[in-house]
């Protein structure tokens, strides 16, 4: 009864969770794509691309905005790159003290690198 | 001498070729992350998302637009997209016969996997 009962319930996926096979492996859904090609925008502009690099290698696997801000744009625009970024679910933030500090979401960069990586 | 000479000679990587180590490991340069966004930018939109993937994972590793048109928009607009593709160098494309084929350049694959994937 217990075995039949865990048969019906529902796999829940974690939000941001890797979604798709490798592109080589399988076609992907509309709605895996419209998810999909949202992650991908988020990376579609050089100075946030950059900016995103810079979290992703900093000491620690975070940075706060003082960290990273020497990317040739002013500091509006960097606040504003670093939330479309964090909408797009690819940083997560923390506010500690004054600053808020960014981190790459591990499991959406695995979403991203997984779609991209060759089928085996 | 002639090992001088051949220390003067650039080193000329193949057009396409992974440029850039994982993005946790190092910060992109400026010049790599307008290369690098581009890539990412033709993977943007979830229509030209899905037709990389019908390529990519279709019988044979290539596919002519009768195989993959069927994303419910306009043939034009089909056309249109795997130009993008094609131009941002995620395509190859061979006319045989009356068609043309498509197929997935797996340097451009692998160097996006590769920025992507988590650093060892």
């Amino acid at each position: 009864m217990s075995n039949l009962k865990s048969l019906e319930l529902p796999v829940v996926e974690p939000e941001g969770a890797p979604c798709c096979p490798p592109v080589t492996s399988a076609a992907l859904s509309e709605a895996d794509s419209v998810k999909m090609a949202a992650m991908f925008k988020a990376l579609a502009d050089p100075v946030r691309l950059r900016l995103f690099s810079r979290v992703a290698s900093h000491e620690g696997g975070e940075a706060c905005v003082c960290d990273i801000q020497d990317v040739g744009v002013s500091q509006p625009t960097v606040s504003h790159h670093l939330k479309k970024l964090r909408e797009a679910g690819l940083l997560t933030s923390e506010r500690r003290g004054t600053w808020v500090y960014y981190r790459v979401a591990p499991e959406v960069l695995a979403a991203m690198a997984g779609l991209l990586s060759a089928a085996r």
